[in-house]
């Protein structure tokens, strides 16, 4: 048993980690911090975990020192306490956007300010197995990952490997998304009457995890974020063009090098059924990503699809994952997670 | 006051037809058909009538003359029909996919067969006023539209006829649409603990709508269309670049050449506000389009938006609106319809 | 044309007043008031009348007299502001809780505070038509009404008025109800994450709409409300008992005694069907409130049941039926609104 | 590790066992029968169950011999296979409502039609372990729950037993309930453009297990049922009445007697936050109950409530826990689930 802390344990994503956590046969969770909350049992914030726990939130100041910790601080709050936060312990898993990017120029042209501690950026390993997996065993340091990348990058990993799609022709991602996405604060956009039933554009264009595509896959991918009905989950449906025809037996073989020995992407690919096609509403609290994929033979398009939870295998999943890497426990500790249906 | 009736009166237009019809000041409604129902009440297939009309369904066989007859039967059925159809009344508004195509072989490559009256196909004038205004005017023969066609249509419009697009670049409409757009017969997809909180990828490629689009706008547009939790509306994300850079007020300028003048389709481009850009839910039993665009200056790719209702403007409404033209009478008759905020 | 205003227009009662007036064909809106959005078009704050109106927001201090002045302020204020209120239009009309209750000892009890105008308790008609007609025709000032309490006073009416429920045994009044009852403010309960999908027992006891109905009917029900995911609606279930066997014909008329010439009131009792009893979200956006009822033979226990849109029937919609009334008008003018379905 | 199959395993109770067995430590699942879907993965009509098991349905003439049978046939199915089914296994836990009842003229009365193994019905014991623990440890045969039945046993059941309740009043149950109560099986009523967003009156008098009710807690409930927009989860209101005033603090003594020792059952009761009263969404996937009540003082009526997901703590969750309670298991055995939030 390892001790965790987790710092910054009143939102969404700190909730996962905690719900994961005290699940996890291998760690205890020592601590969770907020500084609104602090005094509070957890439970009270997150009902979810009534009688799984009796912890109480703490200040950050009074954080434990401990093997692990996680940090799920608004965004930019890491990177100005990075040198504070890495002497709590050896080893570090943060979900915020800080240390995503490895470059402080790409950083500063998506997020519009000077990175708080750029000698930092080259130390964090960048937190997705799928594309990163050598370098986060060996890290003490690992990033967090955005949703929307994530869905977007699996989605077309097979298929940029492999070398396919068709250079002059642009890759257009267009991720539908949940609520839960923008956190747990209320605001005007999220009252319930005004984002009930939206299919709300909420970022056309010039989203910032357009960076993170590029950093992962290499390619440059055209971003737009729908916010529709949902609470839990994305689906993004990534439009690109092969450089020549293939057959669907031939995108199989694609997909299935990249990920058959991969412990949480599925490939969903069915003639028929409601559920032919990846689906996030069935993955809701897993850390699975379905992956598919759709050809038009008249045009050479190919759509290709990766649905996942947000919270899940776009935050809080992906980072427990990473936790099993850096100590050479098996993926799946503490996340074997099956999804409801119906739901 | 004129004569109406509809044939195939239970389904889902239907219902929006005699909605519609019931509150026109200039007809009557004389007759609705529907087999299965014949004799029931019409409010009992359509509880929102209750109170507004003590009409009884009738077989088709007994629909009597009239001076407009409308058809929203099930697709295929109306282009059997059509030498009967014809002679029940001088002029016919058609909502289903039978008479939208002028062009036989585009029918039988999207719709996989022959076209029962290919004949009739030249007779009737494509019922989009925004886009084929003066032929509906002259018209005795007006089709329907395609919900998700129509909104790709009025997003792009403005941009094609100003010639601002790359041919060089794909255009991509990724459509998002609620579950009326299946009609009104229950199946296992649309069984409620199945089709709610979907993200589904209901026609990732190969949608028959994209022929609609290229009849009206005489370009290509790869669409993809996903079910998301929402029963009336449809949202077009349509990605596409523009020849060379535009400045915001340019492209104000272009939207506003095309549709100043419109009575139903508004710009929504605003800066801020949860409504900045064209939302479906807020336009539900109206016939407005709302139309919108962010532009990625980084890249020079245009997202054209536009939302609708697609049982009003999509279908019911704009069949209307084609009534009221052949007639001469204000476009806005009988559909001065506010939407509902909030909902 | 009369002249009319709204003070407090930017909620969502007061949108809907401004949807309702700016189709209404004997008044004209002058004004429309709010201290936070002085200056902005309405549209920008109700995008469902965009295109509609170009009116902007004046700050109270702004409003011109007028001949009725619809009130939809925060309770509380309407009342503290009653001197200055009544000075700029001769008729007013109330859509807040202040002026419900005839009672000041009452308004105490439920509302926790003194009444800060109680001489004007008296003034005031209370706005249910159905239940209060008369007095509304000769009124100066009229009352809004509660949504839930509207829901159980339509309800139970005819089953009180024909002295038909036993007086040994309680009445039990569970309401559901959407989130658009809580207005407009955003809060950590209407965060869309946390509403999203509730069954939440928002008043399980003690709900103030009690005194209403205790007031319109005499008779004391016991109330629960609870939320449940829907925007626009509510749904009364009361639960009561017969003094002694009564026939379903019976029951039909006793309901259309009291509601057969009731312009908005349905009575709505089938043998089969999805809408076989009353159903809100066919009403949203109508004035219409649907009634029904069943019965068990067993128990003598009778449910009632009223459905109605609260922002509508609910407040808005019954105060421009209460507009109607003052002035002679046909009680429909400008409420001639049909439901949608689907929706 | 013992054998266990079952019978009827392509609905959404069967599939729900099927997702609890597989990851059940002390079972196997050896076959799942479907008639329809004979020969098809069970993946393919749950597939969140993807990646986790590669059974395909057998039909149920195939079904070999196990240790333990799990019965979720259509209700009816069951009663008429009994004697064949029972030489299947030495224990049999069935889900449906066939042998709940332990009275045939009760069943006559409710069901509508003679039960076809009366001599059955007093060999199963009733499968609620909150209300039957030791007669289930004991039994060969036990019964499903029924999932409304369930959640106002649950909410009563203290106050009944201590006697607290005034019999000159009625208690009236009103519970709310998602669409998966109606199983898998598309119809009318579940069109999602028809089911969504109702508060549908589905059962407000007459609802069938009122008799599970009498039989559980020997009182007579008056049950109302209502869908709401949901998918899983059903919360029961009840109302009930105190034979004399009691205090809070009592009221909680009351709870922990009955429910402090119970493995899943949860008081919630807390003065402030979204969750302070049972709320089903969270609980869905879990085989938590979670139970509390508000009292009116002015009235003595006390509304006790239960919240639970009725696909688990209302049917198979519930038969996994006697499964574990007939084999002397820990009673959270494989039901260790943490329920979402957000959600």
């Amino acid at each position: 048993m390892i001790r965790v802390a987790i710092a910054g344990g009143s939102g969404y994503v700190g909730g996962e980690l905690l719900r994961l956590l005290l699940g996890h046969p291998e760690v205890e969770v020592v601590a969770v911090t907020s500084e609104r909350r602090a005094g509070q049992y957890v439970a009270s914030t997150h009902p979810n975990l009534r009688g799984w726990t009796d912890l109480r939130f703490v200040p950050l100041a009074e954080l434990p020192e401990c093997d692990v910790l996680f940090t799920a601080l608004p965004h930019g709050y890491a990177a100005e306490q990075i040198e504070h936060l890495s002497t709590l312990a050896p080893r570090l898993i943060d979900c915020s956007a800080d240390f995503r990017l490895d470059d402080a120029a790409a950083y500063r042209e998506w997020y519009g300010r000077e990175h708080p501690a750029p000698e930092w950026l080259g130390r964090f390993a960048y937190g997705l197995p799928e594309a990163n997996r050598e370098a986060i065993r060996e890290a003490r340091y690992v990033s967090g990952v955005g949703c929307n990348a994530t869905a977007v990058n699996l989605a077309l990993l097979p298929l940029v490997r492999a070398g396919l799609l068709d250079p002059a022709r642009p890759i257009v991602a267009d991720v539908k998304v949940g609520s839960s996405e923008g956190g747990d604060r209320a605001s005007e956009s999220s009252h319930h009457p005004e984002r009930s039933h939206v299919v709300r554009s909420f970022a056309p264009t010039g989203h910032r995890h357009t960076a993170e595509v590029r950093q992962v896959l290499g390619v440059d991918a055209e971003l737009s974020v729908t916010s529709v009905e949902l609470v839990r989950g994305a689906l993004a449906t990534v439009h690109a063009w092969l450089r020549e025809p293939l057959e669907d037996r031939q995108l199989w073989k694609v997909y299935r090098t990249t990920y058959s020995a991969e412990p949480f992407v599925r490939i969903v690919h069915e003639k028929g059924g409601n559920y032919r096609h990846p689906e996030p509403k069935i993955l809701a609290g897993t850390n699975a990503a379905d992956v598919g994929w759709s050809v038009d033979p008249r045009t050479g398009r190919v759509v290709a699809l990766c649905a996942l939870d947000n919270l899940m295998k776009g935050a809080a999943g992906t980072a427990v994952q990473c936790l099993n890497l850096m100590h050479g426990w098996p993926e799946m500790t503490g996340l074997r997670l099956i999804g409801l249906h119906p739901v």
